[in-house]
């Protein structure tokens, strides 16, 4: 079964970015998508915290976190007014989309619906190649989504060094350090 | 920097497992050994509950978890027959090695002077190739701590691949759930 | 220095009521106020989880816990419609008044200013007479909590005695159970 | 059903303490016996940091904490050395006295048994007139126990009141702070 592409994003708006983001403009790194509701229970108390933890621990590895914002009840208590002030105070820093309204009389959103999400909060890892590689719903560990961030930002930089033939580099820089990766002795195991 | 071979365990006793383990009997897995000791409030509240977690989370993926006892200070108050019992209450399931006393003097056991650990609770993850490649003193994140395995995971994977120049075949097991991987895709990226 | 009268509520609107509430009418019982904006980080993580508990452990008890809507910044943000869906999906059960808009010019409602509030959130005490206890702002302890109300129970009870001259009756009823009180005991010391 | 008196504590040794402890010698205080087991994982994860937090929110409050370990299992990992070592390392800094063996065959201790404890941890609650009035046995909520000890002094302040026949003093002292207590008004109602 080979991964599939993730389905392109459809919003109506952005906040915290200067403009609108699409998924194609982020190939080369690994995308962390939380899709959430303001009102949301466990987006607040579970899954947001838990992006604002990709987001710090990796800030200087090729991994981009990504809100979308998945309204698909209590509309009218949720729009953006109310979302901005949102991020605000619960300090979001990174950029969030407004999910699409559905066509008249689907209370789903466009991206929401695209991805076929069972509620909030979401969280879909997408590979460098934009290929959806987990989509997980509800709360879920720390330990297995970093070893899933892990696995694919180790992908990522084998297929670079394959690509380029170039000697291993430095691995990924996490939690503000950065270290040797240990490429070459991969590539050259102890005898 | 390349990573170095990780000193060998020198042990007076084994908990939970029949026979003695060593080191490089675990050639091929991905090593977490977690240094703790039974009256260290830091491991008992977070690194051996981590270690649970890793241990259960990992179970069916080619990780292997294992304890090392490293008592440097109130020898008299946690010897062997404390450390089973405390086995027993807290469930740790994983084996455990009671690291030997240093030379006359020395208060520090001699597992943990090979490794200069700085004191407990310590995280060391070992390669499948026996290297030491990360030592991690104290408490620290899950995220964090699952990239890394994650990565080691995945570069165990590629060797693999390579080693045998057999098709990719199932990502590793994690979390109870045995996923196919991307291995095809990731060496055929798309156009 | 006495307990002065606690300041009456100024709303306007309630929800979780089918009619306004006033502070007069809850004389004899004891009353947990607790102000809120629904988009406070501290409130929705702290204060509100813990008016909830205290609803739920003094169920039978003769306290009410009230929530206040003291919205003093985005204001736009958090409308009554907002409230309401924030209300659900919490599971809000107490009721909660929209404090009333202050003076043109001032943000701060007008409740929230007759009782000179810091911010959100904040518990405050009210007893059996009406008078304002004790303020606390910000998150404080389940422990220290507790006390004050069994403190404020328990002078209740001995009004109730003293007043009416009767056998001492059954304690306070907390966390589901009756229990016989120590009234009797307490007033005829062991000897 | 009146309270009974306490069972008296009947210890082999005492830690923490110039000087074994009794019950005796605390009428007059309400007493929080706390009853571990070094090696319960209950006790070390929730009822010993619970007793703790007690101790250091009522340390001005005419309130004494007092640890008990009660071993009825594992007794060879658990004795009096290890014992000390596990008091040093989890900061605790409260009496703890060392319940005495039972006959012959038992392998529950005497005060232990004396009280009827179903395991550990056991919370019990003692009046100022030395009368037991709260037994608890497992993880229970620091808003109810918080309530219980505030309706203990609360009781005990009245019934100083009513011996001396004094004015209303001041309240008891929580968190590192004495309050003027509302005796007086309570006493005579606000008209």
């Amino acid at each position: 079964m080979t991964p599939e592409p993730a389905p392109a994003w459809q919003t109506t708006a952005w906040l915290n970015t200067p403009r609108p983001m699409e998924l194609a403009q982020l190939r080369g790194k690994v995308v962390l998508l939380h899709a959430f509701q303001m009102l949301c229970p466990g987006c607040v108390a579970h899954g947001i915290p838990q992006a604002q933890r990709v987001a710090k621990l990796f800030e200087d590895a090729p991994l981009a976190v990504v809100g979308l914002h998945t309204v698909f009840e209590h509309h009218a208590a949720m729009g953006a007014e109310s979302l901005r002030a949102f991020l605000h105070e619960y300090r979001v820093p990174f950029p969030v989309g407004i999910d699409a309204p559905g066509p008249a009389g689907d209370p789903i959103p466009r991206t929401m619906r695209a991805y076929a999400m069972q509620g909030t909060p979401t969280t879909i890892l997408i590979d460098a190649q934009g290929r959806r590689r987990r989509q997980m719903f509800g709360v879920h560990d720390d330990l297995l989504l970093g070893s899933e961030i892990g696995t694919l930002l180790a992908e990522m930089e084998q297929q670079r060094l394959e690509a380029t033939g170039a000697a291993p580099a430095a691995g990924h820089c996490i939690d503000g350090r950065c270290e040797v990766g240990a490429g070459a002795a991969t590539r050259n195991p102890l005898p």
